[in-house]
């Protein structure tokens, strides 16, 4: 019997033609949620599933699935289910979302050309607005499939355009008619580029992926008094600018060092006013972006924020309130799918390690419904969401390599 | 004999005159030297100085003297100074600089009404561009007249707006025929508000300047780089943002705690790049403006920076640029002109203490040449280059009495 095998050249020629989907002239190519360039790319994604001859459903939120038919009808058996995005950010790279999609179709072509039909059957996912940029909440089509948000409150979506996401759907013709979550699988599995340094950075070629980290998003407002840099006694300062230092200063030096390999704290965005030199600040505006893949400690440094936040508008006698932007726990992947890319990543030889996905992906939405998990590729420099988003060929063959390895096992496993 | 008294009603009928000079509707005025408004304002004080029957004279970088002879002409007794300046930032009060010159006006008033010919020449100056709005260095007038800086210069600085200084002293009728330090005065006397919020905090009527503290000014660019603040370990991290920040926090943690009561530093701006929640800061750009009245404990404090500076570039992996912004010495006050405005206030019943100026007064450029020192009454919560500048008229009048009193002193100790 012949064996489903993996033709690199096919996989690495689609990812380059869809990255020219809206690309520019600099490098880089744009592809937001439901814009006509995002129709272009999904135009081709569906021409490229009816060479496969799959069976092509659109459900009402824009998601694209294509089924590759089982011996036994999907509606039967549970599917196996893989798949990611097509959508970009403004200026992205051809890697981030799109790798996990063309090597979903990858491994269908793989069975295709080797004549075997799987047992259950395999599906290829593209999800609507993974992205966010122009509707929130970002992974929106993953999160109605999940059940997480309701269909008729994400076609409301209104974009930074002032567009209906339910009118540009329809606009561009990808208003489906399958209930979201008309098909769940047995298993969910996303190949995707790190986004992250991890992996070159300890020369490894395969990341099992443990979970997606939890995310809190705070943006803190610290209320002081503008005053002479050279008059102003400190013990009589009122300094917003010194607040928020200490503050950010606070998390890495504390927060993160009670557990440095677990705890993230970014302090990204920081304005004072009126931004002088010789003046003490009288306001500071700050983002606060806090990630762990551990419940219990997100919320540790959260509180531990909170009491530092107080007791420096106490000591400082500055007034400091925050928003709430973004709150997610955590999400851990399925342990035996974890062991299945495990054990594949080192019969194939190669090079792997355990680690959390620092970014958020529609994984961890289908994880809602189905077990699930993901395998990174090295990413380099860690770069994701700029033109300059890299991984060898050999890099993003391999990848495929261990997904098409770890399908086959979960087909065999009846 | 009859004894100089000063006339409150006068000196503050100037002050708000000469503050409607430039005045803006919502209640500030701007008279940037060398404009047309400064120009208004210098004819006026001119004006009130030939009320008086001054001798006037006005040397080449613009500074006008009003001389009131004494018993001996001043070629041959040096005579006695007070000044400082009537030109503003925008959008100013119309306290700091004229209440020193005008209460000048009003000591010779005194004199000139009690029909008292003073021993040595009294001279009240007024200093040109003192603020430094349009053309650099601030203190420009005084730093001259003092010889710190070299006439053509100053009258070839360039202002930010493409004007030459000489060229628009001669437009406003101002370049005098006088050589820059032709007047060497025994003693300079300026009388000024506090600009900060000392005296007000301790409920003090007069403050006995005992100098002008030391000023460092760098600008410090932090180079990191930017990455995903999901998916980067914190040992992988070059965040230029927490650098800043680290920096900050240190300054008043560590070097301002190190002399609480003399050592200042302030980061009054601070711009981080890319700025966004989600991305570590590939740059960070920041100001550092430090003060102390003890040149030692300055250079202590600017040690201590640049140390700190290499430990956290060689910890975060960061490269640290700082660029000199300015740097003065302090400048002490004479010890026994000190003395006698203290015991003045005391003999008047005013309450007083000493303390350091933490802006920079024409003052500390007359030092250079003559036994100088400063009276300070109270700021209104230390708010100056503001339209809501304040000193109670009361307050106005306490200093003007102290200056009259030392004046005399000063006069009769021969």
């Amino acid at each position: 019997m012949n064996t489903p095998r993996l033709d690199p050249h096919t996989l690495l020629a689609q990812i380059r033609a869809l990255g020219d989907i809206g690309a520019a002239a600099e490098g880089g190519r744009t592809r937001i949620a439901l814009t006509d360039s995002e129709k272009a790319g999904r135009d081709r994604l569906v021409a490229w599933m009816r060479e496969l001859d799959l069976d092509i459903r659109v459900d009402a939120i824009g998601n694209i699935f294509g089924i590759l038919p089982g011996e036994t009808p999907w509606q039967e058996a549970a599917p196996l289910m893989m798949g990611s995005h097509i959508d970009t950010v403004g200026n992205a790279g051809a890697l981030d979302g799109c790798y996990g999609v063309l090597a979903a179709l990858a491994v269908q072509r793989a069975y295709r050309e080797a004549g075997i039909v799987p047992r259950r059957a395999i599906i290829a996912a593209a999800f609507t607005n993974e992205e966010g940029v122009r509707y929130q909440p970002d992974m929106m089509g993953s999160l109605v499939y999940a059940g997480g948000l309701d269909l008729d409150s994400a076609l409301n979506a209104v974009g930074t355009d002032g567009s209906r996401l339910g009118d540009e759907l329809v606009r561009i013709g990808y208003a489906g008619e399958m209930a979201p979550g008309a098909i769940v699988p047995r298993e969910y599995l996303e190949l995707h580029i790190e986004q992250g340094p991890v992996l070159e950075a300890e020369n490894l070629q395969i990341g099992v992926v443990t979970g997606v980290q939890g995310i809190s998003w705070q943006r803190l407002s610290i209320r002081g008094t503008a005053n002479h840099a050279g008059t102003t006694p400190t013990r009589l300062r009122h300094d917003a600018g010194y607040a928020a230092a200490a503050i950010a200063a606070f998390l890495r030096d504390e927060v993160v060092a009670a557990h440095p390999d677990s705890t993230l704290a970014t302090v990204g965005s920081l304005e004072l006013h009126p931004n002088l030199i010789n003046v003490i600040a009288r306001q500071a505006d700050m983002t606060v972006d806090m990630r762990d893949p551990d419940e219990g400690r997100l919320q540790e440094a959260e509180q531990r924020l909170q009491d530092f936040i107080a007791a420096i508008a106490e000591r400082e006698g500055v007034e400091i309130s925050s928003e709430r932007l973004a709150r997610f726990e955590p999400v851990p992947f399925d342990d035996a799918l974890q062991d299945t890319i495990e054990a594949t990543a080192a019969e194939l030889g190669l090079s792997h390690r355990r680690m959390v996905s620092g970014a958020g992906h529609d994984a961890q939405m289908m994880a809602r419904i189905a077990p699930t998990a993901m395998i990174f590729v090295p990413s380099h420099k860690g770069i994701s969401h700029n033109p300059r988003e890299h991984t060898d060929d050999a890099q993003l063959i391999q990848g495929a390599e261990v997904l098409l390895t770890v399908v086959g096992k979960r087909l065999a496993a009846e």
